[in-house]
């Protein structure tokens, strides 16, 4: 049985999503990426010895190893690729090539541009510089740059498609919601400042298995 | 035909060797990503006009659009995955799920990880900060952390495999070059530091299309 570590709210919520709506039994695990978050840390020396990165998500009971522990996946792309690959009934990654590639396309660019450098910036500013005396200004371009980013998306969204990647609902609208709701966690105005996502998540946050993880993650800013 | 915008040396080096391994004709243009190079910048408003990301690579020609121009695909990860999967027949991608994802697992960290943070704090630090009096402080931390992936990097393929994902060269490998590449680029004495990783180079700079795509993007540093 596959086993899923994640931390409430963190980028795992997309993948949660994803494997609740695939519909297969799983086991899953708390380890938490808040230094007051409850149960093990990602950063407590216990789950590097599993992950040495010290990030969640993380998948057992996928075959093969990069880096950790004996059959864990990591990296929440490629665990939300692998479970839309391996039950393709759920419909929740395009068989066309090109749409494929649009869905990688989507998720790259929020791994690293959205959550690695401007999110980042802005929640975790040590980070990138071990001098304090420079995180605010470290907080102020992440901010700058997430406005530009979350004007970006809104755009796309408002441009007459019916999901992130059009045709279908895929792993790239659960991954959207997860930075939506980090937009309403920091009190940004979500619904002024991008009406097309916020009509986006709606839709999204409509979905019985979303509403399950939501509960589940007791995810409150939603 | 499809049309592929690169940079010399850039992460673009990646798909650019995919392109050249798969032996279809295609186009190729110089988008600069330094302000010294040749030709249109990536910054350059003729280009953002094509990509607002104002980055490379990017390849014209696969249907759809997320941002950009129509049937422009951006995001180094997303053209690696498309032209592998629409030429099966070079073998650059596996079929096993569990081993692409493996594949996506490394791309997802080295896009996140050792590109847009770390290698982009010590190039482009003025992309973290407004504040150039920040910047040794956070071309720092980024070199710490560098220095830190790419042990992890020649650990994991210190272990014995043939390949970053065992079993069969993948779109990984010339990934990993671009890396390996940029250590040498900045004077890093890699054979010693990574003489694992050093070995993995050879054996990929061995082949006959990365070295047309070296001598093509004039690399003298490898």
């Amino acid at each position: 049985m596959l086993r899923f570590y994640y931390s409430p709210g963190a980028c795992s919520l997309a993948a949660h999503i994803v494997l609740e709506e695939i519909g297969i039994p799983y086991e899953e695990e708390i380890i938490s990426a808040r230094p007051d978050g409850e149960g093990v840390k990602t950063t407590s020396p216990a789950w590097k010895a599993i992950n040495p990165k010290g990030r969640v998500p993380a998948l057992a009971g996928v075959p093969g190893r990069i880096g950790g522990a004996e059959n864990l996946l990591t990296e929440v792309n490629a665990i939300m690729v692998y479970l839309a690959r391996t039950h393709p009934a759920a419909g929740l990654l395009p068989t066309d090539p090109a749409a494929e590639a649009r869905c990688l396309e989507w998720m790259n660019w929020l791994t690293g541009s959205v959550h690695a450098t401007a999110w980042a910036q802005m929640i975790r500013p040590y980070r990138f510089s071990a001098d304090d005396k420079c995180f605010p200004s470290i907080k102020a371009k992440g901010e700058e740059d997430l406005r530009a980013h979350f004007a970006y998306i809104d755009g796309l969204l408002a441009d007459g498609r019916d999901w992130a990647v059009p045709g279908s609902y895929s792993v790239v609208d659960p991954y959207l919601l997860v930075f939506y709701g980090w937009g309403k966690r920091i009190g940004w105005d979500m619904a002024g400042l991008c009406p097309a996502w916020t009509a986006h998540a709606a839709k999204v946050l409509a979905r019985p298995a979303v509403q399950r993880i939501i509960a589940r993650e007791n995810l409150s800013y939603f």
